[in-house]
């Protein structure tokens, strides 16, 4: 198994990404480092080497955080990202992951990859830490405002990915709604609740709201590209802003400093299952490609969390149960 | 000025409402106590009777918080929340002051105070706390579809709202979207955004993300029912997590509890302007009362501060510069 890893996209790369390569290499992962070779080389001599699993392949440009997905698509022909779902196509890498732009990165699984043969439209699906079990929401923010067909295809993916790479035999599918009676939600959401009702290959545990989410009540929460991604970034700054206020809480005097030294270890445990809960970009779902999008922030220490999370969707046959998923519609 | 209090709506009530009643009162309020009289005569007992400012007004039913809206209009046509509307419909009270069910409450604003002329739809504002001034988040679930001529007026209602009650003169207002480029948004946003753009009455700001709608970088931000109500369960749900996580840690060891003992009154100091956020439910906006509901869990002082508040709404000239705002399209 070969990974192709966009070794330019993060807000550490490519140092980052080429330690993190390193590590992960170190667990067994054959890598395919995609970016500048140059730039690589020179990155690889402050190593000292690089392991015989991990190979350079040149490209020479890539995407940048700001770059507009379609525009970076057209010219940047030769970016890291670009060749690194190429080198998937082609049958070279069996997953791609990147630290970069999430938009980019669907946009040149499309262009490149392209969609599963009867999926209509693309998902993110994020996954949400808990202590049990990640939560899988979908969609993100691929598709802003998708069809009740759609939806119901992203709920099959959901249960799909649930299944295989979580090990959840017969995963509880809901929808998010802004109250758990069946008269609640929009017209989309009450559609795609009777679409999936009759749907035996779905679980439908009916809808669900933002509480019971991040508390990790179902396994699998479905909704519009529009409501997932405003939902994630709601959680990340509201998050943020206690976290923000316990910081300077901790520094406003030496009675609070102490008290906060003495408390740090506890709550780093306590928190350590919430952070990066939103920020983590996903996988994107309904492509020829197995591709994981990580956070733009992430250490070498992530990056090398992510190769091997992605090996582990290749060797869960995520692919194949995807397609067998929406094929039995 | 009489404000008319639904005394049996709450958490708390009747016991919360009759002593904020009395708290409101010794500031100058004019109080309407709306509820069964029996229940609160005993309550009155209990605190040596009532200042002469609060006269209790006889409503044998009240509306619990399980109750359907539509049904509990219906079934319980004396109920303490309607008969506080019917209060303020003969001219008897200024304002409704609730802590009820927000959506009782709108459906007896609706049906008793009637919409405003020229107004579609109505909307919930929330007041989300903030260092310097509340931000307006409308609408927060009163109408979960609206057209684009609806979220147009909400804007005018939000930007009086502002104008008046926060002396801000000239209030920007962002439209709630998934990032920050006219680009983004939905065809409903968009076109939105256009209406905005062209009316001299409103200072429009473009597209606001959850970040900064929550780091109060706007005074007004305007987005549909759904949304907003998501939006405000997700961020309540997101600091929940925190702070239970955080009351874990203070309480997993004797080290960690010590600390949290020295952090804890920089750290409330810190919070204060982040609790209760999300969770008060906000000012009815388009119909004919000027109507404040509160948060269900609320305590006698802030019961009080909910009718100090109204008392301050009506002051403003709310209601005039709501009927202004949206007759100016």
């Amino acid at each position: 198994m070969r990974i192709a890893l966009d070794a330019m996209g993060g807000d550490h790369a490519p140092r980052s990404t080429v330690q993190g390569a390193v590590q992960a290499a170190e667990a067994g992962v054959q890598i395919l480092l995609v970016g500048d070779e140059a730039v690589l080389r020179e990155e690889v001599s402050l190593l000292g080497g690089l392991p015989s699993n991990v190979v350079i392949q040149h490209a020479p440009d890539y995407v940048e955080m700001e770059d507009a997905p379609a525009r970076s698509l057209r010219q940047k022909a030769d970016s890291s990202l670009r060749v690194a779902f190429e080198l998937s196509a082609s049958g070279q890498a069996d997953a791609v992951v990147t630290m970069g732009n999430t938009g980019a990165a669907l946009a040149a699984g499309m262009f490149v990859a392209r969609r599963m043969t009867s999926i209509q439209r693309p998902a993110v699906a994020a996954l949400l830490p808990h202590p049990e079990r990640p939560v899988v929401l979908l969609d993100v923010g691929a598709t802003v405002e998708p069809k009740p067909e759609h939806l119901h295809q992203f709920a099959q993916m959901g249960s799909a990915l649930a299944r295989v790479v979580f090990g959840i035999s017969e995963p509880e599918v809901r929808l998010l709604a802004n109250g758990t009676e069946p008269s609640k939600g929009t017209e989309l959401t009450r559609e795609v609740a009777g679409r999936l009702q009759s749907d035996p290959s779905v679980v439908y545990g009916g809808y669900i709201e933002p509480d019971g989410l991040l508390a990790g009540e179902a396994p699998v929460v479905v909704t519009d590209g529009w409501t997932g991604n405003l939902l994630i970034k709601t959680a990340e700054a509201a998050v943020g802003q206690v976290t923000s206020a316990l910081g300077d809480a901790a520094r406003s005097n030496v009675l609070a400093k102490t008290g906060a030294l003495l408390l740090k270890p506890s709550l780093q445990k306590e928190l350590s299952h919430l952070e990066g809960s939103s920020a983590a970009g996903g996988l994107l779902l309904g492509i020829e490609a197995c591709a994981l999008v990580g956070h733009g922030a992430a250490d070498a220490a992530s990056v090398a969390d992510a190769l091997r999370f992605s090996a582990r969707l290749v060797e869960s046959g995520l692919m194949d149960a995807l397609r067998e998923a929406i094929g039995a519609e």
